[in-house]
């Protein structure tokens, strides 16, 4: 009843703490017979990475995957897939100054109220580190998507005020923030530096595209897609809000505005606009699927804050160490990973959804 | 694999369609010794019900709940408690006309291309009236959490460009679109109807405050509150955007200026502010829970729209028939229930995580 | 988290109690498309039904199904199904003698620990009138198996000291206790009948068959198709072993008398004996499914009893009322429904175990 | 939708293969604060592991557990506890020779069926070294249920037709076929080493004893304690049958022969007799649950037997290599992990059953 397990068919139980032995993921429900190679899943945790640039977090750590089970001959079994990354760069001797205190925005607290007592050391289980897990398991997921030309892309849409106009999709990965539009990136660089040295953070919003999916995914009427992917996005650190195509705008908007009409083209029917972020009735249009999500400013700063000790006396805080001043950047490959996840899922139930297709 | 059921262990299973015999649900997991009558049911329901004023639907359903199973000597059993509403006013000839066209907006397209057919009478399962097993389940659900002085209220907050300024719980259902803002509802209530009158919606948004939480309920990594919450409002018909806490504000927002501090009054440990909006790390901090969803402009209207038939020719439509020119106001209701029937799923859950106070 | 839902894929939730309203099940997971109507379901429950012969129970219940959701234009739609059954013959005056005693060999006593009170009219949930659910959606599930020649054949194997020696499939319903040896069958209906006489019941064992099944069906580990076939049986009422193939005589083979040899015909490969009862690693063979399950003697007998009050005092108690002198005849219908279910929940989840097939 | 997860809330997932890196068990839902050390693992594998006497295979595994993840200063967490043990004896050039014919009894011709392809060295996933994960997950079960002193405790109950008389728990560990009875353990080990020299294998029955059992475990309908107790062991490899309580005898008793008087003492009810082996209507009683299972003789022997290769041409093996000639005594171990697995799962399921203990 513990909640470390996502999706129902291809299912991913992650495990490990931030200073703990490693981190890792169970996959069972991946079907047999996928070509797959550890380098496939590198290639997915080496975006995740940290210490990437001035950008992101110091921390130094290989994140070096490592097959345990469900894979022979360079394809999947059918059986489960577990994968682990060692931790290397643990030290956590650092966290023993805050191991009585509730650093403002993070777990400590409620993880002390759920369950007793923590692991303290870098956030223990609540860290961001957790995530390598899903970006392997991810990797997996895109690797089947592909096979149906299904693919998904994520990338910073907002640093502060900084909002991206263009989507060139060939410049995310050239830029640090990973932001579509060059331009703004530089203003997106700039923010985030300049408050970093105040010893402040920023928050930012990500928007995650995902091309080519079919109609017919998704089950409603509580696993509709989107509200699946908003669980999926929602599930991410930091992440404060989710929406999908026209989103809260809508608010505003009349049924003749938001409203996408039908037309065909070439034996196939599409809708004029998408406003209904590629979703109608919690199922697949065909058309792209466009969401985004909102990550609050690290919670982790150099500025002195107010807090309590786990006893309740009055204290102050400055949150040294190594942390993300955005989280933006590296939460597009994460984003990215949720989204294959759930799609994957969602297109494995879709197989059982005729009978016809079936028997 | 469909998904029809929600919750793990106060489970939900609704069933039934627009115009089929009925509507109902089934509640797994209710632990015995509840005192319960289908009147503590009926009330909510009649809170959703159809044709309560000028900015609803004229449907007529008396909406009359029956218990079927799991109640005996006016307490819950134990075992599953079985509730149904039958359809009264199922009229479905006037969609014959339509049962060939998409209607924009709607998911008459994407049923299709899920199951291979659909059932074209009044959406069939795809329409809001799968929600009444919702709110009859959540009825039992909030007379769990009353238990522990958990209470859910929801509200209209927005409504076209007009957002409610005050807050005042009391004011919420004495106008007829639920705003907690006397003067707002007005101006609510006029842009709803000046719409109506040109065959055109509106969106809005809707607030949940739940309060009483006590800290700890909430199941990290994937199970978090946040995203279990927000998974359960995008379940919901209409919604296209969830929020928590600062929401999508937070992107502009300096990790100064988001993080809630600390302080302890009473023996107790609150935050000065609520940026988190009642949730850290995915578990409940204790303040209150404070959620916001987006619903777009109802999609039925009686402007012309382009469309396409099943078989891709192209057509207009007008949607005629009885709908809500803006779903906000019978959306409260609802909303509440789903987020009741969350957290006593949490706080079932919640019951488990600590050896000490099991064994 | 209560134990009221079969199946992961085709997943079926039971509902109903003896004396409440009625009993019913909704269908989750059937695929869209498939014909089916009211008769298709009230021919199985006809099967099950009470009062049909003097070696079943009085009890007068029509059992007449209703549809309430998930089907349109005679096809299932892919949403739930929903089926209901009114309870009418629930006269439960004669239980207000006996609702503070405990009856041995009943649920009684382990219910009021369990729940702390209790449905004490005709046993309530814990009553085998819960199987017309099993029933009714085990008819669903045959005929979806049937698309794929797949069939599911019980009958009684063994009442008392009489035990089946041929097996005449064309036998089981020309007798009232559905025994495939014509002879034997009168033996077993003149031991029943005598022990009726006696106030007194007997046990039995039944056989359950499953033929055209392809190799493939079981998820192993935990998810074994003899694993599920053995909790599928075992969840039946009076239920008190499973056994499959050479079953526990194996304990007393060695391996070269109990392996089954492999040979090929025709392109296919068979065994020349069926020990393994057509599952080997949890995985289905091919081969027949043969499955054993005993039955205890009924525990509600004329004879008179020591028991004790709800408070602990002694007591003596006679079950008077309608009952089965023996349980298996009308098992068999039931059974074969456990295991149809079974087999089409794990049909489906087999389609999705290779890549290439799906992609 | 792979079957590689048990239980509902204290729920494992194992992983690994006989011959790849290692194999390995993930929990979740193990609640926080419970003191486990790598130590309290150990113990229950060494009962478990290869190479113990001359009834066991020679295999040479240490299986020296490592904790991954969930454990803090000598406690659990309350999130995942991952665990590995890796595979060090793992020489697989044996089963070179064998990789292309299908050993009777075995899993090698499903296995083909169901994914495609396989890993044959030494049976891949169908393994029984998979158990190691359950033994793993099943120590820290056991630690739990201790707190309430519930214990769990298995033997050889039969070998070929030698049946243990009288049942001493304090010789079990005694001798190497775990038999609760001296003198038949002998003629036991004498038999199993008789059809060992001839190259063949023998069956055998395992009894378990559950006690400490509080009443009031098991859900039903569905996941009644003996039908998930009944799915524990037959999900074992090599089992084909499960009883509890009277089991199979019963076919051939009376209701008054078979139900079990009431009585009270001492303020609590208990029966004279336990021919429902703790169990009624699918809810422990508080008596000791009894249940017993039987494993077919082991499938690899020495002997010549015929088979197909996989392209189902005719052809003669002799299965070579380290093979248990009897299982029952390295069975005896891992049933009372599946027992201790079960058992705790319900007893935490059960907590969830009455309003007035939650609320």
């Amino acid at each position: 009843m513990s909640g470390n397990t996502f999706g129902k068919i291809f299912k991913i139980s992650t495990w490990g703490e931030s200073h703990g032995p490693g981190v890792g993921v169970v996959i069972e429900g991946c079907p047999a017979g996928l070509p797959i190679s550890e380098k496939d899943i590198q290639k997915e945790l080496d975006r995740r990475r940290t210490g990437q640039s001035k950008v992101t977090t110091s921390r130094k750590e290989k994140d070096q995957i490592r097959f345990l089970s469900g894979v022979f001959q360079g394809k999947t079994t059918g059986t489960p897939l577990s994968m682990m990354v060692e931790n290397s760069d643990a030290d956590s001797t650092k966290y023993e100054t805050i191991k009585d205190l509730y650093r403002p925005g993070h777990a400590d607290y409620t993880y002390d109220m759920k369950y007793g007592f923590r692991d303290y050391r870098g956030g223990g289980r609540s860290s961001a580190r957790e995530t390598v897990g899903r970006v392997a398991a991810g990797a997996v997921a895109k690797k089947l998507l592909k096979r149906k030309k299904i693919t998904v892309v994520a990338y910073t849409k907002q640093i502060g005020p900084h909002i991206a106009k263009t989507i060139d999709l060939k410049e995310i990965e050239k830029n640090i923030v990973r932001c579509p539009d060059k331009k703004m990136a530089e203003k997106m660089i700039d923010h985030v530096m300049k408050l970093r040295k105040r010893g402040d953070s920023v928050g930012g919003v990500v928007e995650v595209l995902a091309m080519g999916v079919p109609p017919g995914l998704g089950e409603p009427v509580f696993d509709r897609l989107d509200a699946d992917l908003a669980k999926a996005l929602m599930s991410l650190p930091a992440v404060k809000g989710v929406e999908v195509g026209s989103g809260f705008a809508a608010a505003e908007l009349t049924g003749s505005q938001n409203n996408d009409a039908f037309y065909s083209k070439g034996g196939k029917i599409h809708t004029r606009t998408n406003n209904a972020g590629g979703i109608l009735g919690g199922i697949s249009t065909g058309e792209d699927i466009v969401m985004r999500f909102v990550v609050k400013p690290t919670s982790s700063i150099l500025k002195e804050q107010e807090t309590v000790t786990a006893s309740g006396e009055k204290a102050t805080i400055q949150v040294e160490g190594r942390h993300d001043p955005c989280v933006s950047p590296r939460a597009v490959p994460i984003a990215e990973a949720m989204v294959a996840l759930t799609l994957i899922d969602h297109y494995l139930r879709n197989q059982l959804s005729q009978v016809d297709k079936i028997f």
